[in-house]
């Protein structure tokens, strides 16, 4: 059996948070599967609006394209909402995973309608363009906010509370399926799915199923048309010496 | 290693396509996933067109209703294009996976615009149809047909010339990864990949590696809503006997 | 003045409520119009959810194909949200009209946005899907259950109250004509609308109308493309004997 | 049996137009339907474009208004495409059905796709927008101009030449019904459809029947929200004597 | 600095309502600019409906094409949702700028979804057409009534409370930004924005603005498609005298 | 007359590209205004591709945020088709438009279609999901592209005739109206246009008409959901020192 190799990466600098994300992706994993976890060497402490959202692409990307750990299979991006997802399927030779859309296209066959539960308020509309682009929108009843920042999401108990309240708005909203609508959620699918009476799906799971599926397919990003490979021209990643 | 038992259902009662569909599932299986094909016990040789499709998925519902071999898993129908999968999402209580919307999501995740090259072109609306109902329709380009029957498909190179050419013009379309369009053309995907240089989607792989991921990550068809189990009511499955 | 021919098709195998559907097509139909009721040989006592209405299309076209009765002009199909429309179009050379498009395209004529009220919650998702694909769901502000199932429409009080409520949350989504959801319904239109201030059309008597009126113009299902008629081929109507 | 008086509505003031549509409603009518043709006092002698048919719809309007013939239990609108439906609506008491729409709604039933073909290519927009607002472009494949005046129509051996090569593009498109889009084609379908081997539906036929069905039902415009009656105030319908 | 003339032409003919809308023309138009307003000399003392709209259209359109008054570089129509845009496109050479569509195209600059505040809830369906062919109403978040008739929003008092009652439905739809949605709010725009904290959109003033940058860039109407010259022919522009 | 002082910004570090959108923006600008270029101190030399245009979101982002020169009242972002305009609405307090946008408000006004000519064809995804969620995609008949270079447009020979051939295929598509696809383009409006006899629209110039209507209009950013300022957290701009 062949060994698949993930990268799993993280959209923000938190190394605690990379560390949790590829926990769940290691929980998540088929036996015959390496996890590492690769956390961005500039950008972000939590990816919050699309600024961050902007600025988390870019490291991401940078960091991707610098990488020089052992060689790897595929990638998960392991933000949620988060942009970055096309430059990185040009940029590298493997299949590429988000955990937006891997979530959603899972949702999709589990129930006719699916709801996002996530952070903030001012992250739905990120993650309903992102959904939008992704092809995955169309049986997306709503994206709703918990009123928690990322890095609250240590909070265990309050966590749970405001997602079962957000929850309860998208089923009202037609949801027949949950999806947790942030990396730092990740963990969380098991104890909700159970009191909620729904499926709960979690993106980093998701992704890295869906990444190995594509691996063990032969499937990789096409080339023709959009994913062409970078043209080679000058770039300067980051700021000048002062 | 949990073993993952995979039933896979063809749409029609021809035992040669079956054992095709077997044969692709299997290849395109994890390690430790066992794959059993079900043949319908009545319904259609071959499913081309709405009424095909219609006595198809009673056929299958019936044969799944009553089948009582080994324990699964999971269902992979692999009908392309054709009807029944809600209906078996409310029958049974593991995940259920369409061959039509599998290859679907995975194209997604391969390219902008994805086009599926089918057999007749009567089934394109058939199949347009499904992937929108599905969820996955936004990001489809075409569909197309090569105006070969299903049962046609055993002439490779004449199968594989239409192809090409049916591909041609899913890629002016838009289309930057193809899928096929049928049980029936299991096997082709790596060929033709090669000769067009697209990705290539056989929606048979790719729902049985959904299948497995949604097993794994103990996801299951949600009850609340659409997909609740069927009431309990008279119901006669086949004309009375004369 | 010709006289047309209509066989109203029940979508399931309650008798009395084939007969309910006739004396609801009767008295809609115009004076030149003779009306058939036909109730499938097999099937379901009543439809409610995807299986059932699988189950019902299989024995509605086996009904139809089997069918050796006078000659008709036009099949109405009276389950509403039901499948099986397309397959009947394939299946016989007369116009096809479904009670769920025809209620539908009535409706847009009363109003700029309509609602439909109906039966189990469960249903609402798939009359969408019939909405959608019969290309008239543009103008649908609402889909709304009323909690009550088929069998339990002989209740009329209930029904009556349960239809209204279910009317309200449908007029406050914007709905300026209502339909009636279900062909165990039919009767309702005249008491209910007059209750509400709104239209409230009745499926079964628009579809007989709209029957009538494709055959007084002449006009028949295309066979170009999607409904051609069914190619010759091996086909199973249910189980073998055991 | 109750006759039904319909009032067809030319959209311009040319006569011998409206005696035209008159003979083809009367020909599509039932046995127990009078028609009765009214020609704008004032307006356009041939609608095309935008400007015309906001002239169109004002004359329209204001000849309903003045009315003062017999009563009418229905008002047809015969121009294709031409603006003003929902404000008769507004207007009379009686249902009121657009050629555009009608044949729209009846297309529908009989493929999954329909074609329209027009007259000139600028009003090839005007219907797209009428066909979208009453709900029923879904469905709809190619709106196509012949590049013919409405007043060349008289031209028989050159409107079919132009109508069957328009037809061919919509084909292509996809369309498996088609629709003549003027008031001026009625008549064609017969012949064209023979030719053409598709449905071709003529809107003045079509307003017709769901006119008489809508009587017949007992059916009226809904006055809940958008077509509530006009708001009693001020209104001068065209310039002051100079 | 070249001067631009506007032409503001309001919908309806009365005269106080055509000095407001030219005051707030003024008050958002460049220095360079003069503005005139131009009352229709036939129609309706205020649009409410779709009867107004179209009657309003056509008086409209008279009004310009009769109009002798000094040149004029650009046409703002200052009817909000009301209909004759299209055909003031073909008649005039110059820009012409409605204002429903010009506060959505300002609008979506400012926010990721902008809600309408307008008159009476009748208003609503003319709306949301209007933004739709116009091709805006994709972030339309809702269009929301006060319930208020046009010629009631002299009571300012009156108005604002109103308002205020329907943005806070709008924004709990959504709506991150308003649009008055009545020429006789102009004005409104600075308190309600301040009270609400969220930028409020008005047409008259976003109209005006538009119509400067078209002219100073140099641009027209396309007269390829859609908006061709209307073709010479008769027309008759209001009832011949008794 | 108050001064508007508007930032363009440059999406590439190319400093003759600025130069010349500057000159492209001064152009086009109010005698009232003042165009300020600035030029990403990092990024990309052209953007093409997706790679590249976060990479640029990210740089434009950085450059805005540390730049410390003279005031500014609103910001044109002259990327077309890429990234970051919501992350600058986030960022600055005044007013934000992108070219992308911008090109298509003001195309939307002068014809009912209109189409995007751009450089590689790679690009023409990432302009369409730009267009998409600005909410301006609905009227897009199409997007093109001309197979060059940002950096091959200073042959303006090759350019024009890859321009014009381009632009049939929009004008085939539907597009009544053009949109020049880079702002490396600017300046071939009126050449092409009048070779075309199409308005074609320069996002440049749109841009900063639009910029100067909204600060004029006393408009800003909604701070609303979606835009509110970013939280304030840890972030660094580009990699560590190594």
């Amino acid at each position: 059996m062949r060994t698949v190799r993930i990268l799993v990466t993280n959209c923000n600098t938190t190394r605690t948070m990379t560390e949790e994300i590829v926990r769940g992706a290691r929980s998540a994993a088929s036996p015959g599967t390496t996890v590492t976890g690769l956390t961005p060497a500039w950008g972000v402490e939590s990816a919050e609006g699309w600024l961050d959202s902007y600025l988390s692409a870019a490291a991401v990307l940078d960091t991707l394209r610098t990488y020089d750990g052992p060689p790897y299979d595929a990638v998960v991006l392991a933000g949620f909402g988060e942009h970055g997802r096309e430059g990185v399927r040009e940029l590298v030779d493997v299949p590429v995973v988000d955990i937006t859309e891997a979530a959603a296209h899972l949702a999709c066959l589990l129930g006719r309608r699916y709801g996002v539960v996530t952070t903030l308020e001012r992250s739905c509309g990120q993650i309903e363009d992102s959904l939008e682009t992704a092809g995955v929108a169309r049986n997306c009843a709503a994206v709703v906010g918990t009123g928690l920042g990322v890095l609250d999401l240590g909070d265990t108990d309050r966590t749970e509370a405001a997602f079962l309240a957000a929850a309860e708005r998208a089923r009202r909203a037609g949801a027949e399926v949950l999806v947790l609508g942030c990396a730092g959620m990740t963990g969380l699918q098991r104890t909700l799915g159970e009191e909620l009476g729904l499926p709960v799906v979690d993106g980093v799971g998701a992704a890295v199923r869906l990444a190995e599926s594509l691996v063990a397919l032969g499937l990789r990003t096409s080339r023709a048309g959009s994913y062409a490979r970078p043209v080679v021209k000058g770039r300067v990643w980051g700021p000048p010496e002062p």
